[in-house]
C-alpha cells in the first residue's frame, strides 16, 4: 500500500498559507500573534474560511479556540466519538511560521483531500485551533487545550497582561466569554485522541535527512537555581592553590551538567543564566548564581541525571572549599505518547517510505494538558539547522507536504476501538 | 647582631595611631580617605605633627605629598643622597586602616626610634607619604609617587569626579599646586632609593606563619576581554551533541585558565566578570563575554602562560565548534625589586630571626612609578586572612612591631655606595 498522496490544489495551499497567515503579525521581524489580539481574531478568519470552504463545521469557543469538524460517516451514527487533530496559532514575540500554525494548516489539508475523495471517517475528525499554547502575553502556557481538557485555571483570568489588562478583559473585548470556558471541555467519554504534526525544533531528524519523525513522549523536566559561595579576594595577591573561586567551581560544575547530560539517554542539561558576584575584572569571584535547566524522555532517567549531578556538585564544592546550593524551581512531570497511536503513525510514516525515527521531545506541546483526558501522538516535521522561535525558522515545502500526506495515511487508516 | 629594638613608647604609639588615622575617614564602614579632600588634609596635619614631634623637616608638595626629612649626619656633606621610604594615606571606599598608612606610620616610628638613640644616617632619610596611589576619585593611579618620579601626566588634572570637580580645581581647594608638579621631582641622580612596608593583601605569610616577607618584584599583568560565540538554541530540543553552547565553551576556558596558572610559577589567572546572551533559563547561551586578569612575577613567566592560554582556548573554541576573541585591554610592565635593596631587607628579616620568605606582588604599588628613577625595594607584612581592601583589613600590633624593627635594621645598615 502506498501512501495518500494529496491533491496537488491542496498540497499548493498548505504552502502557499503558511506565508498568508505570517503575514498576520504585529509589525517587526517574524511572525509575533498573541492571544486575544487583532491577529489572533484575523487569523481565526483565515482559518475558519479555509475550513468552511473544505466542508467543516466551524465554530470558536469560549476560550477562543477555533474547531472545525469533518463530521463522521452517518453509518458511524450517533456514538461516534471525536478524534482532535490540530495545534496552536498562537506564537512567541518574532517567532516564526511553522511552530503551532504547520499542524493547523496540515490538518486542513487532510480534510480537503479527504473531501476531495469524498471520504468520512468512522469518527469525528476536529481539527482544533488553540488560542493560546506559548502563553507569550500572560505567562501562561498551553490555556488553550487546557480548556479543551477541563484543566484551566480561572485565577489566571484576573492575570494582567504588560499594559496591565486583564485576561478576562481582553478574552471579552475579542469577543470571547471568560466565564463560559468550563462549556470548553470534551466529555473524555467521547474522545478517541489527539494527534498533532508540530517541527522538531532540533537538529535530529534534519541531521538524518527524514523528513518526519514519530514522537515517542515529551520530556520529563526540572529547574534548579544553584548558589555557589566561595570566598572573593584580589586577583593579584592570592595565589592559585588558595582560592575558593566561585566562578572557577561553577564552571567545572557547568561541564559537571554537560557530562551527566551527554551520559544519559536522551538527557538534555541546560545552564542558560549566570550572574557573579562582586564581578569586577580584578577580584576573585565569591559567589555565583546560576540554572539548570534538566529534561529527559522518562522519569527514571531525569531522576539518574539529577541524582548524578548532585553527586557531582557535592564532590567539586568538597574538594574547591566552597557551598553549592541547589534550588528546584519548576518541575514538569512530561506525558509517554499512547503506544497505539505512536505504532499506527509509525506505520503512516513506513508507508510514505521513510524509515520511522522515534524521538521524544525536549520541549512542551499542548499533548501535555490532553493526555490528562485522552491518547495522544505527535509527528515532528524536519525544520531547518533546527532553528525555532526564531523568525529563521523554516521547514521545506517538501517536507510540509509529506507531513500532510503521513498524517493523512494515519487518518484513513485509524479505527475506533469496537468497544464502548 | 640582633635587630634593634623599637622603644616600648614608640612601639605603643605605631600600634595606637592606625586606629588614630583610621578614624579620619568619610562616614561609613571602614576607612575612606581619597585625595584632595578634608580628610585627605585632616590626615597630613596628623602624620605632618608627629613627623615634627620626631625631629623631622616637613613639607608638603605642590602633588599634596608629605614628606619628612630626617637629615643625614652632617659628616655625610653636601653630597648626601636621598633614600625615600613610607607609603600613601588614601584608600579605597570603605578600605582598611592598614593599607599605605602603615607604610608611613612604621618609617615614622623608625625615625623616633633613630631620634631616641640620637642616630644620624649617612644619608638623607625622606619619609614620603603620597597623597594618591589607589586612584578611588579620579580613576588615576600612583599620582603622588608619579609626581617624584617625574612621570605626572598633566592631562588628569582635567579629569572631573563623580560630582564633576576637576583634579586640578580639587587641588587648589585643598591648597596644593597643580601647576606646579612638575617641581615635586626629585633629581634622580640624588636618590638612593626608594623602600616601601605594605601589608601583603594575600594569604602566603599567615599560612607560613611569618610576620614579614621580602617582595622579588611586581607582577606583570595584563586584563584581557574574551567573547565566546556559540550557537543559541532550544534547551529542550537541540541533543548535547549537536550543541555549540558558549556558556559551556567559557566555562572549559576559565578551568584553562586556571590550570595555566596552577602550572605556572607564580602565576595567576582570574575570571572577575562573565555576561551570558541571550540569559533565559531555558534557552542554550549563544554568546559570553568574560574577563581573564592574568598576573606572572615576570615578562617570561606571564608570556608563556598567555602563550598557553591562548592554545587551550583555541583548542576549546575548535573542539566546540565556537568562535573565541581575545581582546588585551590593559598591561602593566610590573617591576623588579632592586637585588642590592632586596638582599639588604633580607638581611635585617633574618636577623630578627625569622626565615626569609620572598615573594612577589600580584598588586601595584608605588614602586611601580619609582622604579624608573631609583632601586627600589619592598617588605611585605602579614595580613589576617589575606583580606585587603576591606574594612576587615587587619594586622596583629606584633607585626607591625616586627616590621619597624626590620626596616630599623635596615636602614641603620643601609649604606650609600661610594662612588658618586
Amino acid at each position: 500500500m502506498t501512501a495518500p498522496a494529496l491533491p496537488a490544489a491542496v498540497a499548493e495551499a498548505l504552502v502557499a498559507r503558511h506565508g498568508e497567515l505570517a503575514a498576520i503579525s504585529e509589525p517587526g521581524p517574524g511572525v509575533t500573534r498573541l492571544f486575544a489580539t487583532p491577529e489572533h481574531l484575523k487569523a481565526l478568519e483565515r482559518l475558519r474560511a479555509w475550513m468552511d470552504q473544505a466542508g467543516m463545521t466551524t465554530r470558536v469557543d469560549a476560550a477562543g479556540n477555533l474547531i472545525g469538524r469533518w463530521a463522521a460517516d452517518p453509518a458511524a451514527g450517533e456514538a461516534a466519538k471525536v478524534l482532535l487533530v490540530g495545534s496552536h496559532h498562537d506564537t512567541v514575540r518574532q517567532g516564526g511560521r511553522y511552530d503551532g500554525a504547520m499542524g493547523v494548516l496540515v490538518a486542513i489539508a487532510c480534510v480537503e483531500a479527504l473531501a476531495a475523495a469524498g471520504t468520512r471517517l468512522p469518527y469525528h475528525l476536529d481539527v482544533v485551533c488553540f488560542s493560546d499554547e506559548e502563553g507569550t502575553r500572560y505567562g501562561t502556557s498551553m490555556m488553550g487545550s487546557r480548556a479543551l481538557a477541563g484543566g484551566f485555571d480561572e485565577a489566571v483570568l484576573d492575570w494582567p497582561d504588560a499594559d496591565g489588562v486583564t485576561m478576562r478583559d481582553a478574552m471579552t473585548a475579542a469577543g470571547f466569554e471568560p466565564d463560559a470556558i468550563a462549556d470548553c471541555r470534551y466529555d473524555p467519554a467521547r474522545l478517541l485522541g489527539y494527534v498533532e504534526a508540530h517541527i522538531e525544533q532540533g537538529p535530529v531528524l534534519e541531521a538524518e535527512n527524514l523528513p518526519v519523525g514519530v514522537v515517542t513522549a515529551i520530556a520529563v523536566g526540572s529547574r534548579h537555581r544553584l548558589t555557589v559561595t566561595g570566598t572573593a579576594g584580589h586577583a593579584g595577591t592570592v595565589p592559585m592553590d588558595r582560592r575558593r573561586d566561585a566562578l572557577a567551581a561553577a564552571a567545572e560544575m557547568i561541564l559537571a551538567g554537560e557530562a551527566v547530560a551527554a551520559a544519559g539517554d536522551g538527557v538534555v542539561a541546560t545552564t542558560g543564566k549566570l550572574e557573579v558576584a562582586p564581578g569586577a575584572i580584578n577580584v576573585i569571584p565569591g559567589a555565583v548564581t546560576f540554572t539548570v535547566d534538566l529534561r529527559a524522555p522518562d522519569e527514571t532517567r531525569h531522576d539518574d541525571a539529577h541524582a548524578a549531578l548532585v553527586t557531582a556538585l557535592d564532590a567539586i564544592a568538597s574538594r574547591r572549599g566552597v557551598r553549592v546550593q541547589m534550588e528546584r524551581i519548576y518541575r514538569s512531570a512530561g506525558c509517554v505518547m499512547d503506544p497505539g497511536l505512536r505504532a499506527a503513525l509509525a506505520r503512516a510514516v513506513a508507508e510514505a517510505g521513510y524509515p520511522v525515527r522515534e524521538l521524544f521531545s525536549g520541549a512542551g506541546h499542548d499533548a501535555l494538558s490532553l493526555h490528562q483526558v485522552a491518547p495522544v501522538g505527535m509527528l515532528f516535521v524536519r525544520c531547518k539547522d533546527g532553528v525555532s522561535h526564531n523568525p529563521a525558522e523554516e521547514v521545506a515545502a517538501g517536507d510540509l507536504v509529506t507531513a500532510g500526506e503521513v498524517l493523512l495515511s494515519f487518518l484513513a487508516d485509524f479505527a475506533p476501538p469496537t468497544t464502548g
